[in-house]
């Protein structure tokens, strides 16, 4: 493929900063991907297992000559982050960000670079990573045929945004653009929410009772298995749109706890019928997918 | 291996009906197994996937000669199924079932069974199967490291028991004995609430929205792909311990809303650094079990 980007800077080349820097490497979309950390393990780490071509545990010096920055921290570390690397990026560069919740992160991010105008920054949201940690799990493959959400701002430049949108295209990814206040309704549901149910679901049970359970359990709580750091920040960085999500999902619970108390067993099989024609065509749309590409 | 039983009958060889009877085929467990049902085509299917030696339609003929007869067919057909074929079953014969609730099901069975006292029943419950359908899914394997669970009456004559877990435990199913309540509170809690769990999670998101999410909410909504009416058949027997369980979860569920809601985020990151402890000693207490057979 062509390059999309001169030089690419990933700040924290960890899973899906490596992921992303290895799947650029792999398809040549950079001439030279260059990994920032804080920890030299870590960068050897990206580095051993090709997530870039180089490493620097110096963020100014990392950042001076990326046309795109990565920024692949926890987002608590976003403020400071950027706030140093701006004082030396590139007039012009585009900054963009892999974090999970947007409205928060923007207002952060655009806060810290309030004096740098020339940088523009567009805020996405690749849909994949899963449970494991690390520059060791970074997969080149990890963003094919997943979905990657765009949140441009409304002055956010097309030229800027389209090629962002097809950095994340040429990495196998399905790209969606939308405002930041609907991705973040959006992602409570369909992922913040299922990792707080599969939570609770551990917590209801008890202790070496699990043991017991066939490989429903497992999968139902798999995602469970994500960082709690991180996950506590996307709670706090979504927390509104996340507690009503819960709301509806304690609304839905109850309803169905009604429905078996009151023997209304018809009406049971009826929901528990379109829950799964729900999955079924879940599936089936992402199969369509699969064929299209 | 030795031969467990001579003739088995397996009533309803479908998924799990037909795994079995695969599994007691292949390991030579029994020298006949004959599958019973009332479609031919699903007698055909269990035939031609080596399920069962001969098919019949004949539910009094079938078991005549069996030393074992397993009932594999939907909970609400065990009355019917049990009363006609007490009839003509061998004198000593035991009989078994795969249920996945018990004490519902034992009232049913031994009712049925109240001309016939010289009939063992040994209740069990093999934790396998998922959301697949039919004896063209069925697969000798499918109760390796799976557990098994069985819940014997007061009066099961420990020898009949013995046979019953030698033959769970030939398929390579961990056999686990316990009292029916014990069970049906039990498996409320790792089978049933997660499968209502996932139905609540697809019912909670709006339609088009779940083809956005990643991997999370696929595997955390698998189990959902299960066939509603036998979940409803589920929900109808083991009813009390299954609010409960529902109960129990909302409870949770409502203690990390109220933590979100209420900004207190360092709970959020030890409750969920709590479940993911939970599910990563489940794992390794599998990987134990794994390790040891």
């Amino acid at each position: 493929m062509e390059p999309v980007f001169n030089t690419v800077a990933i700040v924290g080349p960890g899973l899906v900063g490596g992921s992303l820097g290895a799947a650029i490497r792999e398809r040549g979309l950079a001439e030279r991907v260059i990994g920032i950390g804080r920890r030299e393990t870590s960068l050897q780490e990206a580095l051993s297992v090709g997530a870039v071509d180089e490493t620097t545990l110096d963020l100014r010096k990392g950042v001076r000559e990326a046309d795109l920055v990565v920024l692949a921290t926890p987002i608590s570390a976003f403020g400071q982050v950027v706030g140093e690397a701006s004082a030396s990026m590139k007039e012009g560069a585009i900054l963009t960000d892999v974090a999970s919740t947007k409205q928060h992160v923007i207002k952060l991010i655009t806060a810290a670079l309030k004096h740098r105008q020339d940088i523009v920054y567009v805020p996405a949201h690749p849909m994949a990573g899963g449970e494991r940690r690390g520059a060791a799990s970074a997969d080149a493959n990890l963003f094919e045929g997943s979905p990657c959400i765009l949140t441009p701002l409304p002055e956010t430049p097309q030229d800027e945004l389209n090629r962002v949108r097809e950095l994340w295209k040429s990495v196998g990814a399905t790209v969606h653009v939308m405002d930041s206040k609907e991705h973040d309704r959006l992602v409570a549901r369909i992922s913040h929410l299922p990792h707080l149910a599969a939570a609770a679901l551990l917590e209801t049970i008890c202790a070496g009772e699990g043991e017991m359970a066939g490989g429903g359990l497992t999968d139902t709580t798999r995602v469970a298995s994500g960082d709690p750091a991180l996950w506590r920040g996307i709670c706090e960085t979504n927390a509104g749109e996340i507690c009503s999500a819960l709301e509806a999902y304690a609304g839905v619970l109850e309803r169905i706890r009604a429905l078996i108390a009151g023997g209304e067993f018809d009406e049971v099989e009826e929901l528990l019928r379109d829950a799964k024609k729900r999955r079924d065509d879940l599936l089936a749309s992402r199969e369509r997918k699969d064929e299209q590409e």
